[in-house]
């Protein structure tokens, strides 16, 4: 069983989402043990939230959920790669197919691509 | 001029270096602004190294320097993707081309690809 080091970070540490198919990064989440245990079990990408200070598996709301298909950790046990298949065609709540939509140029933002969802439509109350 | 927000994680934010070719996840170091702002200054990665406490310009020992040729943000501002050509062949200090060459399959760890590099030989003191 390979033991990750989350106390480099009290208690979590980064993931990083990519397209298995594309190689696009798509979003980075953090998690803690009881998320990383829980995306293990359940084969979907599960973080934790830092500002509502909870488990939160991905697609949960949306349906847009992460089906974790390949996993590697890095040199130092304390950030791990996910290679999904991103359901719904987009990772970001923008509606965005991933949330690194902005590039910097000359100092100012591009936005890159156009929104894949309108999230009115899918993050509805 | 963008804003980061490097608050959310008391001065450091998460930056992920991708090959800009290959689109291979190479590693993911850390920013504070000082590290940000020498990066776009000299269009290399830089980064700021939580066990030294201090500015890390990558290759700096190695040589083997991470040329960025497109920044990404995310939605939060808070994490940023560089696009980096890797001079010599590999980030990571272990020889292999990407930090992430640990596999978890089956909850055991496989070794992916082989070291590019024999550090012994590139880390000299």
């Amino acid at each position: 069983m390979v033991q990750l080091n989350f106390e480099k970070m009290g208690g979590l540490l980064p993931a990083i989402a990519q397209d298995v198919d594309t190689g696009e990064v798509l979003m980075l989440g953090f998690m803690n043990s009881a998320a990383w245990e829980k995306t293990l079990a359940t084969g979907l990408a599960t973080y934790y939230s830092r500002t509502r200070n909870t488990l939160w598996t991905k697609g949960e709301t949306s349906g847009h959920q992460q089906v974790v298909k390949e996993i590697r950790i890095d040199c130092d046990n304390d950030t791990v790669l996910l290679k999904v298949v991103q359901k719904g065609g987009a990772a970001c709540h923008t509606g965005h197919r991933s949330c690194f939509y902005q590039e910097l140029i000359d100092n100012k933002v591009q936005i890159k691509d156009q929104p894949v969802f309108d999230p009115r439509k899918v993050y509805q109350k």
